[in-house]
């Protein structure tokens, strides 16, 4: 019996990582329709990490009314799953703060309703929350959060500014007396997938702001008025936490949430935990990942180098199939993988290959199913 | 010791199938450096046939002075090669009278120069021509051939007309008194990748007209011009010759060889004997094909049909690479091949991938050598 095992990422602006696995499948059983395959669909913490947790564990979706990015109010989707015996909260900011929903200046945007989501988890009696970080469209630092969990924002007259990057020109003073102190027995985890510090060339401002609406003259300004906010945070805290990896993610909303007690983790690393990768890959005769587009970042830890490490591992072969490899990169990217694929059948430009997305990734993985399985089986190397 | 046989066609409009091989082989060498490649470059009759065919088989290039498309005088190369210890010449229309070269307009333009280089081959005392019909310029249902070759074509008033589709309209008599007497001791081998006759709505005006510049409400006037030249011609030989499949290759050429005798084959299939294709696919583990672009045409015995055919027949794997695989026809390729691939890697337009092409051919069969050869061989089905 062949046993395969199908761990894509999501095809981001394209399809979801569900559809991806089922579309894989589809494919793959056209050439053996009695394989036995398991779709392990994947996430990494940015849009569509609720569903994808959901799909891999019992668990439950709830709903709770929160701020959105520019102050309105919206409902949002949130899940619980049981861990070891304990409710445990899967968030999205995407959910809360998300870019394809953002109206309005970024400056005027914050990321005030992530905190309250948190706060209503706390409500709820959830001492374990899982938060991706992925796809927010937010550059406040995280002075929203500090702000819903009870933290002071004061200008040099002591007058509460707005928890937003516009009012943080005028930030003198952070009062922290009003905490909210069930964060002390509540386990935060930051699921990310990237590891920019918060400030500087590298942080949240210069490297996400532009995408976000952020001016390129502007950058240095704002990454400044970012830059006290986390003097006077990791004063407080008595640690340089502004200048660890990942506090750059989400606008700063890593940030904030690592000076209140969070970790943080690799969004696809804890995904392939959550959906026993390695249990299935042990298994398997072949694995086949894949994302919208690999290039050399995806060898930052993205889900399809999670999956691909886990499989090598275990000695298995493990394919990418992703809706592009970026051809400078496979240098980098082949020794990963057996095999780096693309789904394009031909030359089109990229809303064609989105508007059939599905399709596509369905011939091709009956291609390398036709390949890898065919006439003959191919004699040792 | 892992053998692998290399056999594509060109990627028309971009690579030769020798580039194509190159680019292939140093694909998988990046995998298996030490395995036994044998690049066995591919032609159909068209351009690239004489290359192909002396890459394949002993012989020299010659060179002849023949008119072009629209009469003037060129240099064009031709091969000969031995078969059976005689002399073969290889001769390509496209050489003569091809399309990229072609100026003015179509109705002017005469296949008198492939007659000239047809008898130019009997002056040499060669009595065996294979004569590659892709790619011409002409639709003059082969006049030019037959006035070259000492066939009168005369007017209503017994004046000779010119062999050129727009004198066809005064045609009234053919005199096939001078017609070359050295061509009954001569073998003539058509290599044509079409079957369409010479007349009608499949013929070759309505179906190759256009792209060689007939005005689609010209095609019924041109093609009953050429339909009386085949009514007259028929009749000299008692047989409607002009019926037959593949008369109407090279905008009639096909037809006029014909009629002189010339029996027509696979281009490809014959490439594939030259080749060796049959002996070195014995001897593979692994057979790679392809082409500029596939879709259900391939089907119709082109040079990957006929690779695949070869293999599947050996029990061998074949697996297609081209430039390009046509999405609605897939279905009707992949039961032929082991997977059918095309080398885009991300999306692109056609230009862009001309450009890179070399590259991208490596990089592909780089990525499906990984697939098939990579951490651990696969399972039986």
């Amino acid at each position: 019996m062949t046993v395969i095992v199908i761990a894509p990422d999501s095809y981001k602006g394209s399809l979801s990582a569900d559809v991806v696995a089922r579309a894989i499948e589809s494919g793959i059983r056209r050439v053996l329709p009695h394989a036995l395959i398991r779709c392990l669909p994947m996430a990494d913490g940015g849009e569509g990490t609720v569903d994808t947790v959901l799909a891999a564990c019992a668990g439950v979706i709830q709903r709770a009314v929160t701020a959105d990015a520019l102050g309105g109010r919206h409902q949002v989707r949130f899940a619980v799953i049981e861990q070891d015996g304990q409710p445990c909260a899967v968030l999205e900011v995407a959910a809360v703060v998300g870019l394809p929903d953002a109206g309005g200046d970024v400056r005027q945007r914050s990321s005030l309703g992530v905190g309250e989501l948190l706060r209503h988890c706390l409500d709820l009696g959830i001492r374990r929350v899982m938060v991706g970080l992925g796809g927010s469209s937010t550059n406040d630092g995280g002075a929203g959060i500090l702000a819903a969990l009870g933290v002071k924002l004061l200008d040099i007259r002591s007058r509460p500014i707005a928890p937003t990057l516009a009012d943080l020109e005028r930030l003198d003073r952070l009062d922290f007396v009003d905490l909210d102190p069930r964060l002390r027995e509540c386990e935060i985890v930051l699921l990310a997938d990237v590891d920019n510090p918060l400030c500087g060339a590298h942080g949240a401002t210069a490297v996400f702001g532009p995408q976000k609406g952020v001016a390129k003259t502007d950058i240095d300004l704002y990454d400044r008025w970012i830059g006290c906010l986390a003097t006077l945070a990791d004063t407080w805290v008595g640690q340089a936490i502004s200048a660890m990896p990942g506090t750059g993610a989400a606008g700063g909303i890593g940030y904030a949430l690592r000076l209140l007690g969070a970790r943080m983790e690799s969004g696809a690393s804890v995904m392939c935990g959550l959906q026993g990768i390695d249990r299935a890959v042990a298994e398997a005769d072949w694995v086949l990942t894949g994302e919208g587009r690999s290039d050399a970042q995806t060898l930052h830890g993205k889900a399809p180098y999670q999956v691909a490490q886990r499989a090598q591992a275990a000695g298995k072969p493990v394919t990418l199939l992703s809706g592009a490899v970026r051809p400078a990169d496979l240098a980098l990217l082949a020794p990963h993988f057996d095999g780096c694929f693309s789904v394009m059948p031909e030359p089109m430009a990229l809303h064609q290959a989105i508007a059939q997305a599905e399709g596509l990734v369905a011939d091709a993985a009956e291609q390398l199913t036709r390949l890898r399985y065919g006439a003959a089986p191919p004699s040792a190397p």
